[in-house]
């Protein structure tokens, strides 16, 4: 509702040539945010290809022997999907309806972000210390961020992962907890030759170990360790239960709550809702839920 | 349905010699779609042991010393397979009542698949690459999609597995993300001394690391490189939750659904089914849904 | 109901001998299968006991160090714990109601399998091969089947995995499909520099990566090998979800049904059960389910 | 209701001076075992940064390098800590209604073992072995169980892991029985060439394996081994579904118990609470349950 206004405010400027303009901004706006129109997809398709090409030439810059003989052609490919990108940029900036806060929110940011170290690269004198230009070209790789656009049914899960926040963090203090008393047991038993060298570096073969991962980088030797070990490892076992219960049961009962708005008629007669998806006459009232002619679906 | 009547057309030839033909066809039918008479059991379990026994010997033959001693009996034993396979195709072609659809479905192209290499192999000169030859053996392994025609459940995990495959690209996205980023943030903290030589390859730790299968071929060495480590494990432990959590919840509704479906006792009045397994009078128009004599059960 | 009466059979020898005989028997089948008196506690405490201690025995014979220096003290033990077991299993034949049948049932074979390696021992000369001794002292870890007898809760559970049989299987041969599938496939990119040196092997390692087990003793060298098992890792990280799910749609069945069992009450009035386990009065008739003086639990 | 007659008790001293020493007291207790308070909440987030940072002191001790460089900056930092929880549990103990019952509770215990250790380092003589110093100096790490303090939800899924000990139980029984026999397998099969030297260290690579840790120091040489571990792999794997079955059910019953008394409404004419919370007559009076202006939530 707010938005015709939003644009008729806009387009308030009265020329002829005004009203074109405006004409055309809202054309690109449906192009661009929305997905209904044959050139909506279009634009969203190639704007994928680009996103996932992109990060693959940002991958492949990193691997020696195709820098060394393909550099040229990766920079040029960079500066294109850099063009590309920035003239996105700019036509979402200028068709979107508020463009201070598009430019403040999520994805404003990470588009921003998608073209910034390109640029920033041109400022750094080739002097600068690799580690720096590193980071620089580093960063394009958050583009990946990009495809979060095209995700849908991510809400459903980050609201199951938000409502058992609590019990997570409960979950991961106690992980920490464990595997910290672990370490300092491990370090202490162990001794230095068999690799637990410190404290910290056996809290990491304790995450390593209780996560199930089991690089084999540092392993006990001495009995009572492999003794130990075992133990963290049949409780690491057990334990990831804890998180897949948690979040098993948010996620059931966030479906049944959309189920159970979904299914929801409210009884013409009393205005009581809640009934089963396939009643026929509200259980509060006993009136008909439906009109006669409606198709048993 | 339109089985008989098909057939009916099929013998439609008229002839003595016809109707015979056309009576042997319906029984190899019989036994070699159906596994209802004790000839069609008989048929499946011996069908059953030579996919088990020819993928064996694919295997084996892959085993140099077993090659190198056994090579002939191995060859001898791949080309009765492959006649046993062929005769099994066109039989199949033979009875089936519509031959052309089998051969386009999916376990027509799979008994197509189990027997084309072998003869394949034949046209292929020996002069040509070891590559190509091995490529042609490696398709029979493909008969082990043979089997599925002996998975009877497969049909429900299926439908949660496809259920859910919007939440699981969701996943997948969100993981995939994960490890390009955690990649290239390892790539730039660890340096190519540790084995982290390019994104690509960091990526390929992350993967290991983050699906706890944590070979320990590339592992951190740096402080900073081990304390990320840490988070992308314990981060990767916790995750596997969502998934479980997706396909639990699924399952779930799956058996309420087919369980609702089982109870279901059909209105003696109005036909109307779907009522609650405990339920004594339809829901939809009153009558009494249950003969008095019924036991308890 | 029944055993009263086959115990009166068995005291029917008439004799004042037999008769004390037969009461001995009776109260020594007290102890040793039941748990109610003090003595069938601490029989079965001493039991449990002895049958860890008996198992450590055999580890420890294992180590070399430890047999060297102890191996007489292990010896004697190991015969005073056969000692001991055969005790326990002639007594459990003498008091049991059938010992034909129990001789047959589980714990029987289980009870005579803790005993019989120990005597067999005797027969086989000391000039036999490492093998065959080292075997039948192996048999003897076997005796761990006998605390299956104190696991009291494992009911629900195997009931659980039976029912899920047939989605266990189907999940199963959908796994070793994948494995072989993948263990070809590798063999052929990854070529036998870098292990794959045949395909079993390649399905060994195809099995150690699937299942997040990663022990590193093999591991692909190649780009699209690497490209491939990061597909396999991911896919073998997602489909754990599958057996979790099928189990944990299971065992909430299993427990869903066993509540209803057990607040089933029946309504005095007209016999309905099923009611919900608060309930006063029954859902059909109306009549009151519970008498007026029973407290509120 | 009995908190402020056992501080009526407390100031019963009568004089002026006792009187403000209680009214401190008693300000001093809202803050220290409170948190609704601004200044409970400042004291909550300081000794929550302290913990953290003392078990931070502890980890970095123990690393060679920062040892022999900041030892001294250590120490001082170490005495600091322990200081300040010295006054902590002073306080605690002072401002406390039942001194005696927090002392011997568990964060009573847990507050003095947090400061105990550097006093008795104190008593032990420099001379004393490295392995004794070392064993005071790790039990500071056990400062971490103060963080329990600050965990809010971990009640319900300590309830839930309760509610399933049984079953857990039986879980690790089956778990630890598996993995003895398969241990005993292996050692007989693999020899001690491949590093299965001992039924122990066997067992130890069964849990490693069977938990799906994957070390990769030991791992089996022979073809047989290779098919028992791979088997070992897929029902280690597969059985992961066991727990997590259970505490999905387990945690899920909880919230279902939870909800359910969230829901509820107390009968007005006869105050029994538990209906449906759909009801809206009550169950056991059969009275209305809500007023008649009641908004449809």
């Amino acid at each position: 509702m707010g938005g015709p206004r939003d644009t008729d405010v806009d387009a308030g400027s009265g020329s002829e040539n005004g009203r074109a303009r405006s004409a055309l901004r809202e054309r690109l706006r449906v192009i661009i945010f929305g997905a209904d129109t044959p050139a909506g997809k279009w634009f969203d398709v190639i704007l994928l290809v680009t996103i996932v090409v992109s990060i693959g030439v940002v991958l492949l810059e990193s691997v020696r022997g195709v820098r060394d003989r393909h550099g040229d052609l990766l920079l040029t490919l960079e500066w294109c999907f850099t063009a590309l990108f920035t003239v996105e940029y700019l036509l979402r900036l200028w068709t979107v309806h508020r463009p201070a806060r598009y430019a403040r929110s999520f994805f404003g940011v990470v588009d921003l972000l998608a073209i910034l170290p390109t640029y920033v690269s041109l400022l750094v004198p080739g002097s600068q210390s690799l580690i720096v230009i590193r980071a620089i070209r580093l960063l394009r790789v958050f583009r990946v961020f990009k495809l979060a656009r095209y995700v849908g049914e991510g809400e459903l899960l980050w609201q199951a992962m938000r409502a058992s926040r609590q019990k997570i963090t409960v979950f991961l203090v106690g992980v920490v907890s464990i595997v910290v008393i672990v370490g300092a047991v491990m370090y202490l038993i162990e001794g230095t030759e068999s690799g637990f060298t410190s404290i910290p570096t056996s809290i990491y073969w304790a995450v390593v170990t209780m996560t199930t991962v089991g690089y084999g980088d540092i392993a006990p030797q001495t009995v009572p360790g492999k003794f130990i070990a075992s133990c963290v490892m049949v409780i690491g076992y057990g334990i990831i239960a804890v998180p897949t219960g948690i979040v098993t049961a948010e996620l059931h009962e966030a479906a049944m709550r959309a189920r159970r708005e979904v299914s929801t008629k409210a009884c013409p007669a009393c205005g009581q809702s809640g009934h089963a998806p396939d009643s026929k006459f509200c259980k509060d009232c006993g009136s008909s839920l439906t009109p006669p002619s409606e198709p048993d679906a």
